[in-house]
């Protein structure tokens, strides 16, 4: 069984921000799967996909705080600088996080631990909707 | 075919670990794959997977020092602190080298190069077992 | 329905290059799948793969220069020497990007960005070719 939907994400301010519940809710198909995956693909180069904690903000911030820290917008070397400062940054922190998220799943759920939920990375001031493309495939649960 | 095992990793201190023998050696299924795909998938913020290079102890060293120097425990933008001054790196750390892992499958084995093995990232001090969910998926040999 | 196939990239200089093409190029089953996913796996532990933006020089410029920055080949911490000064930073930032990358498929096409490219990211110099493994499976497109 397979199913792909696109969903867009609302345009977020630059920081991390926890998504699972959108993506879950976008996926009625999730409950059908007895064993499978989940996959997120985002359709940027300059928003990623993480999971990590998901109860603090305090987590949410320092994130932030160490992309914009280890990938500085006003380092000497940067040469692309047409689409503003944080542009090359962005594509930068975009590869070091990843475009593809996975999750199992497992008798109709995600498979995640306890603190696991899904992030939206987003590494533009004043970006849009962001587009992810979800695709879940795998084995159907039998009868009930 | 699809075939699904969760699978824990015993404690290992902070550092790099190769796990390649005891992830083959929980997946009898492998054999039984013409062409398919692992996933390792571990159910943690705070400890991570990736694959590098197999045959030497100072790789394993250098990864923690490069980790330890890229991510350091006493920056002043950290904010969440309660659960201690690894913690917090260890979050960043876990999404710099990601919760998932993929190796081919090809006739029956996995596809690696000769150097790649399979690392778990235990990024804080003191962690206990760490749980990994095993995904491997694809069309059977015949015969035989 | 499966493919797998491996595909030899030339010997690239150090630096990032995008490779969309090749991939593409070496892959007509795409052309079947109404839905499904590509695997691209490179096997290989000083190289490593990722998507970003596939449109400017200066792009693939300024990742080489954050990478090298960030990833030092003098740095104090190093003790796995032995195989030149560019190779323990090969491992990292192999690890830092990951050797598995991941597209959609739909409707017999990359659902890839408008702006998304495959890079393959060489990290050490004078490095030979590259082998990469493809592994595409989905659902066939029906009739036509």
């Amino acid at each position: 069984m397979w199913a792909q939907r696109e969903l867009q994400l609302s345009g977020r301010s630059r920081g991390f921000h926890v998504v699972t519940g959108e993506i879950v809710d976008a996926l009625p198909e999730l409950g059908g799967l007895e064993v499978g995956l989940l996959h997120v693909f985002i359709r940027h180069t300059s928003a990623s996909l993480t999971l990590n904690e998901n109860a603090s903000a305090a987590v949410l911030r320092d994130f932030r705080s160490w992309f914009d820290e280890a990938v500085p917008e006003e380092a000497p070397y940067w040469t692309h600088r047409d689409e503003g400062s944080d542009d090359m940054p962005a594509h930068v922190k975009s590869s070091l996080l990843g475009s593809s998220l996975f999750a199992p799943i497992a008798q109709g759920r995600l498979a995640l631990g306890t603190w696991q939920g899904i992030y939206l990375c987003e590494h533009r001031d004043g970006a849009g909707p962001r587009t992810v493309m979800l695709t879940v495939w795998g084995e159907e649960r039998q009868g009930g």
